[in-house]
């Protein structure tokens, strides 16, 4: 099916249903006597323990399964900056994948402000009702910060386009190596983009997460980090402050250059930047059957078809009409559940690890076209959520 | 049944569900297929439609349907100043409430600040996803400040603890003029407190609502405001500046004293402060055929039956299991289903008359024990925003 019918189709069925959640009851109220018990008079009773102990929200309110799905539409989908109320589309979805995937409840919260500052402190300030923050389409380098900034407020706060495609990607990594016998810390990586996804890949394949422990992980000792104007290296000047940490832990021979430079010898490219970059040069440039993440979207770095035609081993891209999607569901859904479950302070380097590690298990027998589960495959929520709580325990 | 029951049997039903809501999905995901649709890369479409205009919104997302239920947990029930996580219950009853009676979602936002100027600001960076704003348990005099400061950001902003225990108020006097023969404008009414509802009440009788229109409504000539210091008159010092406001159209015959002066020939009595502080010899120095609101909760300031015994015509509490209940959950629910329906951009005072009217309307034959409808009657809140939406198109 063509792209055009699928907006056709998706605006007619949100013009019919006017959104796509809503808000029920779990409790039937038919008498004054049920009204009694869920509200006044009977309602101060729950109140009072929550005041006496502020943990007992997590046993008799809402809190202990939901999760804000909070964005300032600064960077929605490939759209670009177009603000708080046109990101609710993308919201409610991923609330309906969090009720579907791992049983949570997910509401959207979009923000009408671009500060920085605000939004720090209005996620704060609306956490009370929340166990989880997942933050969303918010652009880079804000959204860094924003995360960052909101480590310690005692609930997990986990930046989707950041971390959930880094999870993926590893998982797809591990299976590729597995497919292909190589060994991934031995990999010469280059990571194609330094936005929120690109930094977030780079860190949990080096198993840089300079904030907070990050335990035994398998880093990889080459990345190289490319952005618009090249490979990212000492050399350059005029780098911004993410970029310039980036530095400390990628690029250990301090190659510079173009995106071509880079690929010399490589083993993997991950492309988390704009389609149609790659050309045969790029691809012949690299190692012995090379392996391709395309995760531009809608339109890879390079088209699966012509990936395998110039001898690329494994290709995954973001979309899912090709083997091998790299899809965020795969992660947040589990990793929310897992870590409300343990009612676990934050997502650590470890956990998110153990939840690429535990997709990666699911696909029994790795080929070079399964090295990541479906996207729709309703086990992986619950092998995540098992492995984040393992991690969050041990 | 018992106080402590109902106490018992919540918490227990609250330990049970963990919590009284969910978020549910509207349109059921089972194929890669519906994925495309409900989210990327079909989603992009409706994202367009409202980045295109802004109004869209409410054709393509939750918004045309849903409520904020905002606390600061500074005023809940007779509870105090519990906090925002001790509030989640409440809001969440209010929740059902809002969706059993009128068929809107309703998502509770219990924010962890006390500070006026904070919560304003909150309340408009959260507004894009929703239609309306229920304020909820916010300690007076800051309520008025926080919901002045929103009268303007474009969606229904309503504090219910002070308009939605006013009009069913103000629909319960109706009917007892109704059944006693007097003249709601030529009555001498006693209110009792000078807080959110009190203050609101004494707005709504006597039609001054100083910052919007209120057009035709049938202003009560002489009101009398007492607070705990007794009447609020010009000889009082030390009067905040919402008890000064009430100077300029209360007490025309600046009475002064205490409570038990203001009773003399009171037609009226409205009390929403403490419970248990009507005496006989206030009931006795009221005109003929008394009418009293007891609204305190739980413990009313005069029980029914000895208002009956002292010759009370007719008796209204908060309570259940008496006659005469005056629920809020009779006008809010109506009130904001009429208001998202017609997408007004404020609650005027005029739909507040015109829901009191359409609540006393469904009391057909009303009697001493029947002014006011049971607040379990699904009937009202359909006629209560017929009346709301007649009157903003009018």
């Amino acid at each position: 099916m063509e792209k055009h019918d699928y907006n056709k189709e998706s605006l007619e069925l949100h013009r019919k249903h006017k959104g796509k959640i809503e808000v029920t009851s779990k409790i039937d109220v038919q008498t004054s006597h049920d009204l009694s018990r869920v509200y006044s008079p009977g309602v101060a009773a729950p109140c009072l323990a929550i005041a006496a102990d502020v943990n007992e929200a997590y046993n008799l309110t809402l809190k202990g399964n939901t999760v804000a799905v909070v964005s300032d539409g600064s960077a929605v989908l490939g759209l670009g900056n177009i603000g708080a109320a046109a990101a609710i589309p993308v919201m409610e979805g991923k609330a309906m994948l969090f009720k579907k995937f791992a049983g949570l409840n997910a509401f959207p919260i979009c923000l009408d402000t671009q500060d920085t500052a605000e939004i720090i402190r209005t996620v704060k300030l609306i956490a009370p009702v929340f166990g989880g923050i997942n933050l969303e389409d918010i652009s880079a380098p804000r959204s860094f910060e924003i995360e960052q900034s909101l480590q310690d407020i005692g609930i997990p706060v986990f930046h989707d386009d950041q971390h959930g495609t880094a999870i993926v990607t590893l998982a797809g990594l591990i299976n590729a190596c597995k497919v292909l016998g190589k060994e991934l810390s031995q990999l010469k990586i280059v990571v194609n983009g330094a936005g929120a996804a690109g930094i977030a890949i780079t860190n949990l394949l080096r198993c840089h997460d300079n904030e907070h422990d990050h335990g035994s992980c398998l880093a990889v000792k080459s990345v190289i980090v490319c952005d618009s104007k090249g490979i990212i290296s000492k050399d350059r000047d005029n780098l911004n402050e993410v970029k310039q940490k980036l530095l400390s832990y990628t690029n250990p021979e301090n190659k510079s250059g173009l995106l071509l430079d880079a690929m010399i010898d490589a083993d993997v490219f991950i492309g988390v930047s704009k389609g149609n970059l790659l050309e045969a040069e790029h691809i012949k440039a690299m190692a012995e059957n090379p392996i391709v993440f395309a995760l531009a979207n809608p339109t890879p770095e390079i088209m699966p078809d012509k990936a395998k035609e110039l001898g690329v081993a494994v290709i995954a891209t973001g979309r899912s009409d090709y083997p091998n999607q790299v899809n965020n569901v795969l992660a947040f859904p589990g990793i929310f559940k897992g870590a409300l479950e343990v009612r676990a302070e934050r997502i650590t380097a470890d956990m998110k690890v153990a939840a690429a590690e535990a997709i990666a298990a699911c696909e029994l027998n790795p080929t070079t076209d399964r090295i990541i589960p479906n996207a729709l495959n309703m086990n992986i929520a619950d092998k995540v959520a098992q492995a984040v709580k393992d991690k969050y325990r041990g």
